[in-house]
């Protein structure tokens, strides 16, 4: 008889998979032990998605101008490679408002979200025995894309005891010849910190004497609620040349719209002559892009915006990351070294010494997630073991519930003394 | 005094500028060098985008579901990794209507267009050594990820004597043990041809044989105007695995909403067994996707599309290819060796001996821009050096005219005897 076993000659590239630590596939794994007997409402505190919540609804202005764009039937068709030219024109002028010069819609590539933002910049730098710098803790998404690449990436730390800051004798001692560019988040993602002017002036210095350029992750731009004002990278783009990634996501408090985009900043043409700007365009020729009747709602969308949805949001905010740091002092095996001032997450360390039965974050947050139906974030999946990361961007009162979980969990498995 | 002079350590990564011989490239290319002093309308026949002209236009259904879906403001959020299972549903729903079994929801993964669809597949195949057998002439979106995944490409011809079908005993030849899939594109683009039943079935066990599975680009999925009907790929998934891709792009004719998928056909869990599921779950999750209000409209759309539409759609193409096909043979320099019965393309032959000073299918083409005001895409782009691709799914009046004004170009250029 003839052996009907075939062997099949192909198989997935399991590199991909170490690749990912991805706050989606952990957050699949909270969700998952989520226990179905418990009755009360899951409280979100693991993925930055305010959404859902009625107090952070958007603007009636964005989906009403995507609406408008998509019954007009004028839209359906390819956009430009870097995206439509008003929307372009929009996001410069958007962006120029807070700086000293203008931006030009020609250094702009608009994105499927700061997702594909980093895709992007990543995939173009990855030069073999190319490194970058990145933060820690941090954005995994830009971990994850830089191992894809095989683009070797670096840390240096963010520093809790001086509010975050990037520990810039660490970006020096680093940098090789072989470093392109240093990533910062500002406001900060995961630690709610934000960045003063001098602080920002100084990260330019370092990065122009090491010659690499500062790649700016502003999704939370304007998000700042404490005493430190937003202040764009851009406006250093005279020291050191600037890829400003930034998206509707946050600020408009819509994230599922993926519609993002990469601003370059460079006064004295350094990116251009690299080739790295070329190299964007190549990248987005063979990539898809965000829906053309988005792009074009874009113009209304960045412009109508008035300031008291902004303003709202912001005041949500900031009661929220009280509630959140005062929250924390009332649980004994959490540690806030920061009081958030922006953005919509922090992060708090975590103290196993006083817990029970808690091997680590992982183990503490799959715990918490099946006990209390409440999701945070371990700390590992951002950089940093044994702390946790939390997202405070939700209703107040679900937040206050949610804290009373954790403290309530904690208390049944503090250890005994 | 100091030397001002500082070295700038990055650079773009090149291998990205040859990865990129794209549609897109080259369409720029070729409408930067239409005259600005010709009066006459552009006739658009290298990019496949009908959606500008009127007779093309989308059913109201599309963007009436968009709007509401985004007027509801309860889709801002993130979707999941895979897809909004509502749209997931719909489109296993959809697709099963032409097969003799029904498809799950569980294999389908919503991607941003078929362009982010082929992003992903091959980047989930590009293991070192990997290969991968594509058709020459075919869709350069498939080549550029390849080189870019550093997968590589071998090419098997489709033979324009047997209407464009696969040469299989090149398929046989080309494949070894490091040969993971196949690809096919049907209806195809380029060729505007119809695989028949049997075909398929001979592709199926033809890939059987090798061990090899089969990716069908369906795009232009029930786009068949003559003889052969169309029959979906995933209609042998018992024979060899099947991952089909497929858009609202062609069908809809709204190829900027950029909204597509893969779904796997696997009945016999080889797929799943490989690794390759896994590896899809894992690169999304690190992926940008379609925005979550257009994934909630699928159902809408997919299912209250009338028939109606479709057919409109198909009298149109029909006509077109009709006046395409009578109108090349009236280009003596022009030879098409098959009717198209299928899409939106066909492949055109350039026989350079009747033309004087024309060195390739590229000058034709740019001359072509320059002189008429018209765009066809040279055939090298899409593996045929001196054919031309021509999109033939305008408006047919304006089809007509581009045809003449080809028809004038050449008697304008014909080498004098």
């Amino acid at each position: 008889m003839e052996l009907e076993k075939k062997k099949w000659g192909f198989q997935g590239n399991t590199e991909l998979n170490s690749a990912s630590i991805s706050v989606r596939g952990v957050m699949n794994m909270l969700m998952g032990n989520i226990s179905k007997d418990d009755n009360r409402p899951i409280i979100p505190l693991a993925r930055t998605d305010p959404s859902t919540f009625a107090c952070f609804r958007t603007t009636a202005v964005a989906p009403d101008a995507v609406a408008k764009a998509v019954q007009s039937f004028e839209f359906n068709c390819y956009a430009p490679s870097l995206g439509v030219a008003s929307a372009k024109r929009a996001i410069a002028e958007h962006l120029s408002k807070g700086l000293s010069y203008q931006l030009s819609p020609d250094h702009v590539c608009i994105t499927a979200g700061c997702t594909q933002a980093i895709e992007i910049i990543l995939s173009v730098l990855a030069c073999p025995g190319a490194n970058i710098l990145l933060p820690r803790p941090g954005y995994p998404q830009y971990e994850a894309r830089a191992a894809f690449s095989k683009l070797e990436a670096r840390h240096f730390d963010l520093l809790p005891e001086k509010a975050w800051e990037v520990d810039l004798d660490a970006v020096e001692a680093l940098a090789d010849h072989n470093t392109v560019a240093m990533v910062i988040i500002n406001p900060t993602n995961p630690c709610g910190s934000v960045f003063t002017f001098q602080h920002l002036k100084k990260i330019a210095e370092t990065a122009k004497k090491l010659g690499i350029f500062v790649i700016s992750d502003e999704v939370y731009a304007g998000q700042a609620f404490g005493s430190n004002p937003f202040v764009a990278m851009a406006e250093f783009a005279s020291i050191v040349p600037v890829m400003t990634l930034g998206s509707l996501s946050k600020q408009w408090v819509v994230p599922g719209w993926r519609i993002g985009w990469i601003v370059a900043s460079d006064p004295n043409g350094i990116l251009q002559q690299s080739g790295v700007m070329e190299c964007i365009t190549s990248y987005v020729e063979m990539s898809s892009d965000p829906p053309t009747f988005l792009q074009v709602a874009l113009p209304q969308i960045l412009g109508k915006t008035r300031s008291g949805f902004f303003s709202n949001i912001l005041n949500i905010l900031r009661e929220d990351a009280q509630i959140c740091y005062d929250g924390i002092k009332e649980i004994g095996c959490l540690t806030c070294p920061h009081q958030p001032e922006g953005s919509m997450t922090v992060m708090v360390k975590l103290n196993l010494s006083l817990l029970e039965g808690i091997s680590d974050d992982m183990d503490f947050c799959l715990k918490l997630a099946k006990e209390e139906s409440v999701t945070v974030l371990p700390g590992f999946v951002v950089g940093l073991k044994n702390w946790l990361r939390i997202t405070f961007a939700i209703d107040p009162s679900s937040l206050d519930d949610g804290l009373k979980r954790i403290k309530a969990f904690y208390e049944r498995h503090a250890k005994k003394l």
